[in-house]
């Protein structure tokens, strides 16, 4: 990579993303915290795991239908700590503000970020203000830093634990969050607004532990989508994850602005969904638990892990053909998140 | 505040941060962590306290004399945990890169970071990277967040608890990361180029509060200098914070730079100094251990707290005059950090 520049495309979540963080940051901060690749990172601590997680958020517009960069911040951070099965417990939010941003900008942001926290229980006790000249950032940057705890009894969903015969679950519609930014930022309407799904994830979540302790991946689907995710669990348990394409649960409009945009919804960000692959024994009991809560209300079983090709994810379409669904490359929806 | 704009000087480290900090963020996301103002926030928990704190970094350029920004982001926040008297248990790494940057640079960076972190034996678990459009972001921005353990049985240093008859001490000279940035930026040349002070100050501060283990307060005096710590400090406090200007270490190029520049070295940013006050039974012996520790060679007694006026910092001029000593106001140094 060095004679590279950065590109878009490497803060996408997909190919060049991976490649980013394995070549530098895995390799120069080399630990196993790190190297495990969750939501969160867990630090063994006794009696408990403390979950630790960092996001930045660059998201244009600030404000889109569903949500803004703020609710996004604490919902983004919220959720990886759920990811992990775990209880979240504090928040950091930091500031990046171009000089000129109206204060009464700054504010609503703000109020969004304390009506988020203030579902999630989660107080935000840390922060940083850093003000830019004009034209040096583009408005206003948030990154958030959370903390959360897992018992040392549960045995956390990790990326690399899914195994054949384990049923994968998603707890609902996908795409709304990164075709909602999309066809506000480019103007696009429909009959209805698409909204954002972004929302806290800790307490769909904790139902899902309940009903299936022993779920072996949780995952947040944000940049890169379904297809980002699924290649990385694929990738890092050393399995193939089979999809039914027809089963994978999409909003109509956003089936539409994706084929008018020329994007493929399993490549698009989720804000408010989880990705879930748990044993068989457990599958129904998890997907009716995700069925009965107003979070996970569209939840779908949509695939199968198979023992190989590993490292693949296949995508059987309505006519029985199979494809390979691989990492997004490039860079589609930049600013998304 | 409603009908402002974000200016500079909200993000300085002066009077308009701390109104920002005091109407918008304390007000909304108010909790006793947060508004306890330290260095960084203390959670409770069980047999001891998590110290949890996050800082983002702007600095231009990105290399200067002493340091990069990547080294600046590690023992900025590693500091921020020491001044609580926090062992640094674990950070995470957030990058918003510009679209175009060199990888070459990045690395650079990155390797400083691990140097940094390796010397503080705490690994960079979790991290993140955005890329933004050319234009949209300069170069490359930075957060991290930090966290760390305080012993229960350690009364934490803490802004608040300042007393009148406490010393006040500093543990070298100040103004040389500030002066080293501004200097570098403004391609200002000396006989010998200005140095920052960047460095880790966990072991310092160890060594700090194994001499006095009743410190009452503990800062990092970063943006805004040595003059917005002690007014935090004397109005967080409700004392009054008198100090001998003869007495404050100032190397003389950063003197000569201040005076070029029409600065007071006592507002200009420090990254690897610590402000300590202690009870006056404990002084000697701090200000011995500090003197004896390679990163406190120019320790120094620089003053006493006093009953009042409340909330008022007084500089003691050579010849016996005595001024207020005020938060710096305005923007003197922006992306100094």
């Amino acid at each position: 990579m060095k004679d590279e520049i950065i590109l878009l495309a490497h803060g996408a979540g997909g190919r060049k993303s991976a490649v980013l963080i394995h070549e530098l940051f895995c390799r120069h901060f080399d630990n196993p915290a790190l190297n495990a690749m969750g939501d969160s990172a867990l630090l063994s601590d006794g009696m408990r795991r403390l979950a630790f997680t960092t996001d930045s958020f660059v998201v244009d517009p600030l404000f889109f239908p569903g949500g803004n960069i703020g609710k996004l911040a604490v919902c983004g951070t919220v959720n990886d700590l759920a990811a992990v099965g775990a209880r979240p417990v504090a928040l950091s939010a930091s500031f990046i503000l171009e000089e000129g941003l109206p204060v009464e900008v700054l504010e609503r942001v703000v109020v969004s970020m304390r009506e988020a926290a203030r579902e999630v229980s989660i107080p935000v006790v840390a922060g940083d203000t850093k003000v830019v000249p004009r034209g040096s950032a583009d408005q206003m940057f948030i990154t958030t830093s959370g903390i959360g705890l897992v018992p040392e009894s549960l045995a956390a969903p990790a990326p690399d634990r899914a195994a054949p015969g384990d049923a994968v679950l998603i707890s609902g519609t996908i795409g709304d969050h990164g075709m909602a930014v999309m066809t506000c930022r480019e103007r696009i309407r429909f009959s209805s607004e698409i909204q954002s799904d972004c929302c806290p994830l800790h307490d769909l979540a904790a139902v899902i532990l309940d009903a299936g302790p022993n779920t072996h991946c949780m995952r947040d689907p944000t940049r890169g989508g379904l297809a980002a995710v699924l290649n990385e669990i694929a990738a890092q348990s050393g399995v193939c994850i089979e999809i039914e394409e027809a089963a994978v649960p999409i909003n109509e409009d956003v089936r539409v602005a994706c084929e008018l945009l020329g994007i493929d919804p399993l490549h698009v960000a989720n804000e408010g969904k989880l990705v879930v692959i748990v044993p068989p024994e457990e599958a129904d009991a998890v997907l009716g638990a995700m069925g009965s809560h107003p979070k996970g209300e569209g939840a779908a079983k949509i695939g199968m892990v198979q023992p190989e090709p590993v490292g693949r994810v296949h995508l059987r379409t309505g006519l029985g053909a199979c494809r390979i669904l691989d990492m997004p490359s490039g860079d589609l929806l930049p600013r998304i998140c």
